[in-house]
Formats: structure tokens, C-alpha cells, sequence
């Protein structure tokens, strides 16, 4: 990434003709930009708020694979209206500005920019929940506001509300997910179905809300989503065209009971008909949790790290050497876990459907509630001898996920991240900084047998030719639609691992998207898969270019430069 | 609406100086360039499909209410190419059109366009199924294809799968409801949140699509709704910013076993208790329907005409007359209906909870499955001995809706458009033709009963004020918020009615307004209430001037002209 390329982004709009001398006086002019920019955002942020030490830009460049895009500053608004005057200086000096929530973007980019030498905002300090109805099960948070501590304050009020929270851990952001249309695991699982009424900040620094929230004292803006006339939802998530600074989002009642159900498939082949055998009980909504379902590699990473004594040294672990820990370890080929919720005749029914629909389907159907839970750590032992399955070593495994059913978020999944590490990970993890290499890749396809034994090969194949272990996780992500998530995990400390892994990444994007396996979602680094080259490419130009005219806006996401 | 309006809606984009004299030249120049825009798209289209006799546009210009707006001509493409031909030609002539899909937006506008002057377009004759899908519970349609034209393929098919109607009978476009997001009955109600995959028509006659349609060879098209980057489905839903002529919609997989619910309240103030009660079941997925709860002038206008006889011919009918008619046939002060939907345990424990959540507070609580309604049908009369229900008198109410809560179109409801006229309505019935008045209001708000109870004291209030009966219905649309409709229905050939009618519509929705319940939908007549000059509004306002530089796309549809 050379001096044009760093040249080309920071200037955002203006047509330059490509001559050395202009060059150097365009960085020139550039930089001279800069310093006036922040000399201006200095005021209105004040000094600490507006970073410029440089371990903490070096940070902020910094995600779990190889980036060159640089940090010119790291701006950290307190309020709507910072963030206002934040854009209006950006506007000014034509300087392009990058917005984080939290920034735990990981395997996607983390904080860094797509575009190079933004300058970050960070709004990470406005992280005030600012409505709440437990009547009508909603929360209004703002961007810097995490799972965890919606969590906290639910639990501090006594609610009887749950949360949807992802497996990214407690420190994420809700809107950042949301904006990034993540996933979690109970019926409120696809998150961008379940929220409303966004305050959003325009590039020219407008404030503009969505559905009814728009109109003064509107009794429905945090119940409706639609609102009347267009609505604009859409055009904020994975866009670059506002900054959404306050976000309704929806809570699910705690049911009367919930019961967990974790089951296996002993073969790779048993995927297709699982899924086959899933379909009906998610289209009629017997199933209502995203039910997620996750390969040996995936649930070996959860367990531990890289079994470096085992294969002595050698990388990938092949799928022999993964048959012998499956047999050792017990766990199977396919592993999956999902939610029941309602009163304890819905959930027994629910139950009885499900046994049902994979009997000679599955293997080790077990369903947990919290009193078995209980029960099972305490007695492990003669459980086990009643019934045969070994609690004490699943429970590790099965408790985070049995939280996440409930929306009680984890930092366990975090772990994953060190997979491939030869230390064990931190009791503060920070997979960025701990150079852990993570590049995550998730087409969406209709929740079809074929579909999934389709995809789930491509990466397998892929990933062990480039060297790396193909932990995929399967999620039914709504009624018709499963999406794959394929890690690709690796130590960034190691010569010549980042360009590997890069390439691993872009064979099996590139695969996928030829045989119809598009994303849901893009990494900083992949952000041209965004671009269709059709009409809804170009309306999209249109529009970015009538909102932001300077181009100052997070330029590069989800949008071709 | 003089000849300034006219002029001023029909040359869309031009600025003009206002004098009487500039005004004359350019109504010459606009009435040559409409001549000159109509020998083109009579060579696009053939004669018989640029339709210009005076009874087809008069037709044309008539809804449920006094509309001003004159068309000029109707065009009826017979594909996508067609319709991109006319658009150019709009743009090359600056000519604004209209698009309708079957144009039976009753109670709202019909197919009157919002300005003055435009052309007509007509997409009726786009009507293909173009996909189905049977596993995976879809289908794909053009404009053209209405309810009842779905529900025949889908029974000529043996298909398992219900759609979800509206009440506004079988002739209905399928896109053309959700492009005003109406609702249905039953768990797929929220007709919005069921579709994908739009093919749109820019202005400039350029495709987009959105989600992963946009892609080629995308599998998850059909069955995932976000796509990746922004999601553009909402700008084009109660927009002028391109035409729908494509769209997926999910179908409901039909359960094992149904059953519908009918139940009363006995006195008026029983609904705020009513819907608190109903809240729980509804945010818990107990309940899945889009429960409608209707009050008794509505009910009364479902079962027959106007009382004329009992009332000695004086309107309106107050609410002493209306409760002795309430003893004497029998209903309630409200009455609900809705379904469940599962197995037989499923719908056994929704049963039993919904009995539970409900003592006390309603009356009548029946339910009823196919083999009842037969049963009841056959022995009305035995059956009224042994449960004290007459079954024959309600069964004509029943049935369609019983037919609704399992997506079977009716035309039953239409028959209430003719509530004050003096004959009864015809075999073939068309309100528009008729002279039947209808304006619709429909504001949103949470699911609390005071909400409910205070929109509904309002719309009772102001509508027999001004000499109406107020015909309500609410709808408790999605799992936290309610949709109020209020009927003003009327005999257009009153002297006088139209105008008494859309007075008391403005001060409805004025007062509804005030009191924070904004409108999910608005007619032609009410666009400008789509206007919150605010961000939002600045906003669309630059996209639109975007993406249709000379305004030729519906002016004014959803937004301030």
C-alpha cells in the first residue's frame, strides 16, 4: 500500500492527476488539513478526547489479521452534539471519518478503518440507557452501551426481560452488532428484526430519526417499526451514509420455563438430513431460538487450544488426527444446541416434536433446565451413573452456551481466539493486541440439507489446502435461511501466517460466492464484495454521494471506493 | 383546485414566475409534450393499452371519497421492459405517472393519483407467478397477481402452504398491500415483514434489486431478507422512489391442526383490561395472529346495511339505538377473533392459557375448528340445544373470517362499503363505481389498554359529531403495538356527504395526532402528513431529487410537494 493508495483515500473526492510533484504537494496540503481538523475537533472534544498519542493509534490499527490502513486521530464525542460538530469539522476539511461503536468488530476488522487514514470516532463514551419499558419490552440505549452492562442493569432492576446477546462477549456493543445485523441465540435472534426507531447523525451533521420516532411525542416510535412513509432502517445498517446514535431495541419476556437441548451427529454426511429434519420445526415455529451447530474443529476450539503435544508441532490437525480426539474428547461431528421457551407444557411439546423429527438422526439428545443444571454440578458424579453421560466435562462447555439461550452474554467463545496460540490466553483477553489471527467468513444460504453439506465441504476443503483448521458453526438464522460462519484461525506472530490466511480467505470467498454462497456480512478487507455492479449498486452511489457530498462518511463500507 | 394546481403538480420540476399570462403558454406547452409523451408510449405499449377514452379515465379519477385529481391516460405495460420504456418516456416529456398494481387501495385513494394531472400505471396485466417453492414456503409474483389468484394456485397445487390475505378481498394485489404495508390474520399478518427479494424500477427506467437478488445466482435470494450492505427494501415501500415489479413472499406452512377463537365484551370499558390481558399472550408467541377486535357498529356493518327502517331514516346512529341492537341480534361491545396454529398439544396449551388470561373479562369465548364448523353448519340447530350458542345466525359472520385466519380471501368484507346506501349492494360489487363513501384512518400505538381506549373514545367522539358511525376495528399487529381503523363510511350521492366526510377524517386525524397516534398509511388526500420537516423529511427530499431529478415518479405519494 503505497503513497498514492494513502494519498487516493485520505483525499476522499478530489480528482488529482497522478503526477509525482502533485503528490507531495497534496500530502502536503493534506497534512497542513489535518492538523487545522484537529486543532478544531481539540475544542469542541477537548485535548483527552481527541487522541493522537501514537500506541493508542497503533492500537486502533491493529485488528486480528494483517491491515495497512492508518489512524490519524481518535475522536471520542461524549454526545449527539459532539458528534455533530465532530462531522461538520470533518466537512470543512474534507477529512474522512470512521465510526465505532465499541469497535469489537474481531474477525471483521475490529476498529480499523476500511478506508486509509481515517480518523476514528469513537463512541464508546456515550453509553447512556436512555429509556426502558418492562411493560412493553423494549430498552433505547446508545452506541457505547455493551451487552454486559444491559445485562447488569437488567438484572439489577429485577427484570423479568432477556437480552439477545451474541457469543462476541459482555464488552460488545448492542448497536454496533446491530448495525453490523449480527445474530445471537434466542427468538430474538436475528437482531436487526428487533429494533426500532433510530436516531441517526447524517454526514452533514442533520440529525434524522426513523419510523415514528421522527415525529414529535409519538406514542408507537419505540413499538413500530415501520413507521409511514419509506423506511429508512435499512439504509443505515452496513451502510455508510449516518451514524446511529440512539436505537430502540427490543426485549424478550423471560419465559415461564426453558429447557435447553444439545444433541450430536457421530458422521460429517448426517448434516444434510439434520438440517432436512430441522426445516419444518423452525418454519412452524416450533423452534423459535436461532439454533446453532457447530463441526469438530469448532467445538475443539472452544474446548482448548491447538493440541501442539498431540500432532507434535505440525499444523493443519487433520481429520483423522480430529476423528481420534472426537472419540477421546466424546463429542461428534456435528454438535448442536438451541432453546425451548414457554410454559412447561409448550416446552414439553416442543420436545416431544423435536424428539420426533431427528430420531436415528442424531445422537445424545439431552434437554437442561436451570434446576438440572444445578443438580448436574453438584452431583456430576452419580449422574453419571445413572444416565450414562459424563456432566463434568460437557458442563464447561455447555454453560456459556446454555447462558447464551437465556441472554446472559460470555466471554467464553473469546477464548477460540487463541486457538492456535502457544501460550495459554490472557485472564484479559484482547485477541488484537495478543496478535491472535481471526478472519471470519459467513455466506447465507436457504436452510436446505445440500445447501449446507455444499458450503460447509467448500471450506473444509479449502481451509485444510492453505493449512488451517475449518471451524464452521452452522446457525438457522431464521425461518428459511441458515448462515455458515467459517473461522479461519491462526498465530499472526508467525512468519508468513497473515499473507496465508489472507489468501486462504479470499479462494474461499471467492468459491463461495460462484457457487451462490453470498455473505451476510464483510471484513474491512473484503468490502468490494459489497459491490453488484448492477442498478441497486449505482442507486446506492447515487444516494452516498447526495448525503455525502465530501465523501467524509466512513468511505469504502459495504460500498466500492 | 384551480388551474394554478393543476399546472403547478403537472410540470413537476419546472420553477415558473406565476404571472397569468406565462401560465396560459405553458399549459399549451405541457398539453403538447403529454401528446407528443402519448404517441411514444402508444408505440411501446400498442393502442389498446394506452388507454385514453373519457369513461376509462373517469373511471380512473373515482374513489371512496371527492378526489380532484384528473388522469390523463392509463398505461398498461406488459412486462418490466414496458415499464422502463414508459419511464423514459415520463423523464424525456416530463410527464408524472402513477403506478397502481390493481389499484384497489380502497378507503385511501383507490387508483387516483396524488397529483394532479398524471398518467396512470396501470401493472395489472404483470401477473405471473414467477417462482414457488413448496419446501422452502415461498413464492414469487408481479404486481398483477392478486389474493385470490394465489390462493387458487395454490390449491390447484394441493399445496400445503396458507398465505396470509387481507380482508380487502380476492381481487387484491399482493405487492400492492405491502408496498402500503397493510396486515392480514394470521401469524404472517405483518405483511412487511414476510417479503423479499424486490426487482424495482428506478425513475430513470434503471433495475435494482435488492437483498441478495442482487447478485447473480444468489441462493438465499428467495429466503433471506437482508442481503448484504444497506437494505433498500424499506425506501420502497409508502414511496415515490421506484416500482415494485417483482417480489418474493413467504408463504405459512399449514399447521397440523387450527382452531379460530370468537369472543365478547359486553360493556365498552372492558377493552383497556381486554388488551392489557391479551399483551402477555401476544409478546410471549401464545398468541401468533394478528388479533382483531372490532366494536359493535363495526360488527353491525358486516351483518347488514344501515338500519333505516328502526330509525326512522335519521342518521347517525347513536349509541342508545345501538345497544338495544347489540341485545337484540346479540353481539358485543367488541368482538375478537383470532387463531391458533400448531399441533393439537400446542394448540391445547394456547387454549388453555388464552381461558385463563381472559376469565372475567370477556363473554363467549368459543373455538372453533374446520370439523365444528361443518358439524355446526349441518346440526345448527341440535347444537344450539345442547350449548346454548346459535350457531346459524353467527356462522355467516364467522366463516369468512374463519376463512381469513387460514389465508382464504373474501369478498365478505367489501359488502360493509355499501353499509349507508339505500339498496343493497350489487352482485359485482365496486365502492369506487358505486358512489359507496369510505375514508380510512388507521393510527398506531402500544398495546396498552389505555392507549386503545383512548383512540377509540376519540374516533367515537368526533365520528358522531359529525353525523358517522364510528366503525372500528384494532388489530394487534405485531407483538407490541395495536392498529386502530376507523371507517367513516358514507353515501357519496348525499349532497353535501363528501364534504362533512373528509371534514370529520381531518379532525380525526388532526385530534389523533395531537394525541400522539400517528397513521401507519395515509390516503392521497392526507400525504402531507407524511411530512415531520425534519431530518428525516431533508432527507428524503435529497434522495428523491436524486434519484428522480425531474419528479416524474408518483409526486407527492408519502411525502410534502
Amino acid at each position: 500500500m503505497g503513497v498514492e493508495n494513502l494519498f487516493k483515500n485520505f483525499v476522499c473526492t478530489e480528482q488529482l492527476d497522478g503526477t509525482l510533484s502533485n503528490i507531495e504537494t497534496v500530502i502536503q496540503e493534506t497534512g497542513a488539513r489535518l492538523e487545522q481538523a484537529l486543532e478544531r475537533w481539540t475544542e469542541v472534544l477537548g485535548a483527552d478526547y481527541a487522541v493522537v498519542d501514537s500506541a493508542s493509534l497503533a492500537a486502533a490499527e491493529t485488528a486480528t489479521f494483517a491491515t495497512t490502513q492508518s489512524v490519524s486521530a481518535i475522536l471520542r464525542p461524549a454526545n449527539c452534539r459532539q458528534v455533530q460538530d465532530c462531522l461538520r469539522v470533518a466537512n470543512q476539511f474534507r477529512i474522512a471519518v470512521y465510526p465505532i461503536s465499541t469497535g469489537k468488530n474481531r474477525g471483521y476488522g475490529s476498529r480499523v478503518p476500511v478506508a486509509q487514514s481515517s480518523v476514528l470516532l469513537d463512541l464508546g463514551r456515550m453509553n447512556q440507557i436512555v429509556d426502558f419499558s418492562e411493560e412493553m419490552a423494549y430498552v433505547t440505549v446508545e452506541p457505547g452501551v455493551t451487552q454486559g452492562q444491559l445485562h447488569e442493569f437488567l438484572q439489577a432492576r429485577g427484570s423479568r426481560l432477556w437480552l439477545d446477546a451474541t457469543g462476541a462477549g459482555p464488552d460488545c456493543s448492542l448497536i454496533g452488532n446491530v448495525m453490523e445485523r449480527g445474530f445471537g441465540h434466542t427468538p430474538y435472534g436475528d437482531h436487526f428484526a428487533h429494533v426500532c426507531g433510530f436516531e441517526v447523525i447524517l454526514p452533514s451533521g442533520e440529525i434524522a430519526r426513523t419510523g415514528f420516532a421522527r415525529f414529535p411525542n409519538a406514542q408507537a416510535a419505540p413499538v413500530y417499526k415501520w413507521g409511514v412513509g419509506p423506511t429508512l432502517d435499512g439504509l443505515f445498517s452496513q451502510s455508510n451514509l449516518g451514524i446511529v446514535t440512539r436505537m430502540t431495541v427490543w426485549l424478550m419476556p423471560a419465559p415461564p420455563y426453558f429447557q435447553a437441548f444439545f444433541f450430536q451427529c457421530d458422521e460429517t454426511n448426517q448434516l444434510a438430513p439434520l438440517i432436512e429434519a430441522l426445516r419444518p420445526l423452525r418454519l412452524s415455529g416450533t423452534l423459535r431460538s436461532t439454533v446453532h451447530i457447530a463441526n469438530d474443529y469448532k467445538v475443539l476450539s472452544s474446548l482448548q487450544q491447538y493440541p501442539w503435544e498431540e500432532t507434535g508441532g505440525s499444523v493443519p490437525l487433520r481429520e483423522d488426527t480430529m476423528l481420534e480426539l472426537r472419540r477421546r474428547l466424546k463429542f461428534g461431528a456435528w454438535s448442536a444446541s438451541g432453546g425451548l421457551y414457554g410454559t412447561r407444557r409448550q416446552v414439553a411439546e416442543a420436545r416431544r416434536l423435536m424428539r420426533q423429527a431427528l430420531k436415528g438422526k442424531v445422537v445424545r439428545l439431552q434437554f437442561l433446565d436451570d434446576r438440572m443444571l444445578r443438580l448436574a454440578s453438584r452431583f456430576a458424579k452419580p449422574y453419571q451413573l445413572l444416565t450414562g453421560w459424563d456432566l463434568r466435562r460437557t458442563l464447561e462447555l455447555v454453560r456459556p452456551v446454555f447462558g447464551l439461550l437465556k441472554g446472559v452474554p460470555t466471554e467464553h467463545p473469546l477464548a477460540s481466539c487463541y486457538w492456535r496460540k502457544k501460550t495459554p490466553p490472557p485472564s484479559q483477553m484482547d485477541p488484537d493486541r495478543d496478535g491472535c489471527g481471526l478472519l471470519w467468513c459467513a455466506p447465507v444460504a436457504p436452510m436446505e440439507g445440500e445447501h449446507a453439506a455444499r458450503m460447509t465441504q467448500i471450506a473444509n476443503t479449502i481451509l485444510l489446502e492453505y493449512g488451517f483448521e475449518p471451524a464452521i458453526s452452522l446457525t438457522l438464522i431464521t425461518e428459511r435461511s441458515l448462515c455458515c460462519v467459517v473461522s479461519i484461525s491462526y498465530d499472526r506472530s508467525q512468519t508468513g501466517e497473515d499473507e496465508r490466511a489472507m489468501a486462504c480467505y479470499k479462494h474461499l470467498l471467492r468459491t463461495l460466492t460462484e457457487r451462490g454462497y453470498y455473505s451476510y456480512r464483510l471484513g474491512i478487507q473484503a468490502m468490494s464484495e459489497a459491490d453488484s455492479h448492477d442498478g441497486y449498486a449505482g442507486l446506492l452511489r447515487t444516494i452516498k454521494n447526495a448525503v455525502d457530498p465530501n465523501g467524509i462518511l466512513a468511505p469504502g463500507r459495504y460500498q466500492a471506493m
